[in-house]
């Protein structure tokens, strides 16, 4: 049961957005700017390093959510996601890919621990300042949507179906449409 | 020295702020409705737990930064933050806010970490649902915040001048301010 009185029937962190529009409006467009913005990472690879750092932090709503939007975005699906989830040294990525997300498992446990190696490694292999920022950015702010999400007790569906709705509503309409239209 | 390229002379998020306008918006937006926004908190109260939440993830630009924010604007000034730092428990804050920077620290740590026995004790001091949601949230965004400067290597000014000019002009102007103006 969540920790305080959040809409009833409302998944994960959009229980959290009605509950507090004012705050709601500033990080829809955080996660609309970085994970579908003008990029040259694609969004399934936004969305994989969202997926990927959700998972580190164990937020199965976020995990469970960017997961099917990264696999919606991705030519690999969810087979590849499970493998990157599992082990990204292994995984059927770019090694661009890879070195950013040695970065953001970094960044996920503590900001300093990215070394100019890390940097390195990843401009090795063609990463540009840009994207090693927005991976930063985008490893700290589910930082932020996991503690939102696990420290309201916001509700998790258990159904891979709900996760797979919000996906084609994420990829087709993104983060700022109004839920229900 | 910054991992990326970062406009040299700037202090803290604000250089990743002038790298990227595109992401520092909304997350200017979002501090300032959660630091500055209408709120039953004052906003030296929220200042001090953004202060508190930073000081435990040993981010320095940030740590000073709200810290000197908070004592601007709480009737105890620095003394009390320092204290609230060191020992929350002892600090002469009142049972209420003792009991949110509480919830405060078990976010830092893990969402998942936070307890209905959490909540009851916030509830017990008067805490509403909004100030709980909050509490969560400023917590929560800090541990993106806190993340974003340090996994940057951004630059931390090491005079304690720098914070107070920064704080009178957050006090006076808020986040939003253009900068230089």
């Amino acid at each position: 049961m969540p920790h305080i009185d959040l809409p009833e029937g409302v998944p994960g962190i959009r229980s959290g957005f009605a509950f507090r529009p004012e705050t709601a409006q500033p990080m829809c467009e955080l996660a609309e700017v970085l994970l579908r913005g003008e990029n040259t990472l694609t969004r399934g690879e936004r969305e994989l390093i969202a997926a990927y750092v959700s998972n580190l932090n164990e937020c199965v709503f976020c995990q469970s959510s960017h997961s099917a939007f990264a696999a919606a975005q991705l030519d690999g699906g969810m087979p590849l996601v499970e493998q990157v989830k599992r082990d990204p040294d292994r995984a059927e990525i770019s090694p661009k890919l890879r070195a950013l997300l040695a970065i953001a498992a970094k960044v996920k446990v503590d900001g300093r621990s990215v070394t100019s190696d890390d940097m390195e490694a990843a401009r090795g292999q063609g990463a540009t300042d840009v994207e090693i920022h927005d991976t930063v950015l985008i490893a700290a702010a589910f930082c932020m949507f996991n503690r939102y999400v696990d420290g309201l007790a916001t509700m998790t569906p258990t159904d891979p179906g709900a996760y797979e709705e919000m996906a084609r509503r994420i990829v087709d309409r993104g983060y700022l449409a109004p839920v229900g239209t």
